[in-house]
Order: C-alpha cells, then sequence, then structure tokens
C-alpha cells in the first residue's frame, strides 16, 4: 500500500489509489479476478515478481479487507481469496483494459458475461433514466 | 512512466498502466479531465508533489501522447492539455472513485452530464443489446 502519500487529497479515487495504486497491486488483483489465482505461487509464476513484493501487496490486501485468507489444511500454504469488496474492483481493470485495447494494442482476452459468454463493456449512464452519455460530456459537481 | 515493468505481460490492463500506473499520474490525470488544470502551477498547487517529478509525469504525458504543449505566447510557460487519448482514460478515475465512495467513504464529488447535470454512473453491459450484467457475473475469454 502507498501509505498515506496522497493523505491531503480528498477525493475517492485518490483514497482508492491508497490502497492499490502501488506496482503490481491492480495486476495481483486482476489475476485473482480473472486468472482465478489464489495461491502464491501461482501470483508469482503469472506476474514474475519478487517474493517479497508480492507476500507485501497480498497480506496489504488482507489488511484492507480486499482478500482473505482460506486455509484448508494445517500447516499449508493459505489461500488467498478475494472479498466482495476487492471484487467489486473489476470495472477498474476492465476500464484500463478497455483503454489500452483501443489506444495502444487490441489485448489478448475480452470480457465476458459468464452466464451466456456474450460480451461485455463499460458504459457511462445517467443515473435514473440509464440514458447512455458521452464521456466529453461528463463533469463533476460537489455532493 | 514505469517503463518496461510490466513487459512479460501480455495483458491491456498492464499495457495502459506503464503508461498510467506510476505514482502520481491518475490524480495528475484527474486534475487535467475535471478540474481543468492545464498549467504547471495548477497541477503542483492542488496536488503539492515535488516539482521534479510533476515536470516527468507532465512531459511522459506528451511523449506517449495523453497531452500536449499549447503555447499562446513565446516564452510563456506551456499549457498541458489532454489529447482525446489522454481524455478517454476518464472510465479509469470514475470506476476508482466509485469504489472509494462506496467502500471506503462518500468523496466530495459526483460524476455529472455536462448537458444536464444529472448524475451519471459507470455500467457493464452487453455489447449489442445493452443488458446490464451483473459484476459477479463477468469473466474473460480468449480474443
Amino acid at each position: 500500500m502507498l501509505g498515506r502519500l496522497y493523505e491531503k487529497q480528498d477525493c475517492s479515487a485518490a483514497r482508492t489509489l491508497e490502497l492499490v495504486g502501488e506496482r503490481w497491486s491492480l495486476l495481483i488483483l486482476r489475476d485473482a479476478m480473472f486468472r482465478n489465482s489464489t495461491r502464491f505461487v501461482q501470483f508469482q509464476r503469472s506476474l514474475g515478481l519478487a517474493t517479497n513484493i508480492l507476500a507485501k501487496r497480498l497480506e496489504g490486501f488482507v489488511a484492507v479487507g480486499l482478500m482473505e485468507h482460506r486455509q484448508l489444511e494445517p500447516g499449508e500454504q493459505p489461500e488467498y481469496l478475494l472479498t466482495r469488496k476487492g471484487m467489486e474492483l473489476k470495472p477498474v481493470i476492465i476500464a484500463l483494459t478497455e483503454w489500452g485495447d483501443k489506444w495502444l494494442e487490441p489485448g489478448p482476452i475480452v470480457y465476458t458475461s459468464g452466464l451466456d459468454g456474450r460480451r461485455v463493456k463499460l458504459q457511462l449512464r445517467r443515473v435514473g433514466d440509464n440514458a447512455p452519455v458521452a464521456l466529453s460530456d461528463v463533469g463533476v459537481r460537489r455532493r
């Protein structure tokens, strides 16, 4: 975790980045979300990062409630399972992927509905009537 | 920029993070997207980060096409304007914000349609018929 790097920022995006903005953090979560990785060795093989960094990230995710431990047998290495809180970061990963697919190069995977295998995408829509809104039209106001 | 930290990752999310995954990068883009910051001093005041890091990030964004310079008068400090490529990272910021609003604490701003001021949110929808899809139902397949 970044700790309090952004502590002067009264901003939900900054607060989220305090938890997931370190190098490798979002890719570790990607593996948990979409590659069903649960074991240290699975993350390590997929990502090839230093084991001390991986251990720090995974334990950090447990500490802030993005993951929880599951240990089936005493003495076995624990598994790291996403909580609902962690799983709900999916749109961040999907948004990064969609942008890279469009502006860099098409990547190897597409997102699909597990129910019927059809492709899914993020859309910006108006609250209430769900009318689509163009990215160029999105602004902010005080809550 | 992270350079080639994730070069072994054949993944669009990783490729995007190579460009925007460094500390402060996404908050600089947030300021450009939603606070209309264009000048070095505006970013610096809003973020309070070291000027050498800010300069490196802004010039990095120009180098990869997320921003472009605009210099109205010779000798004046150039402005940094988001390109369309940069502007289309909005969903990443919005996804981070929505998650923080829900799971950490409600932040100070909400996203709105500039056309009518009504609130907007990201939604996952099926391509084609735009049917909503639950986050828990989203998976991946090879392209």
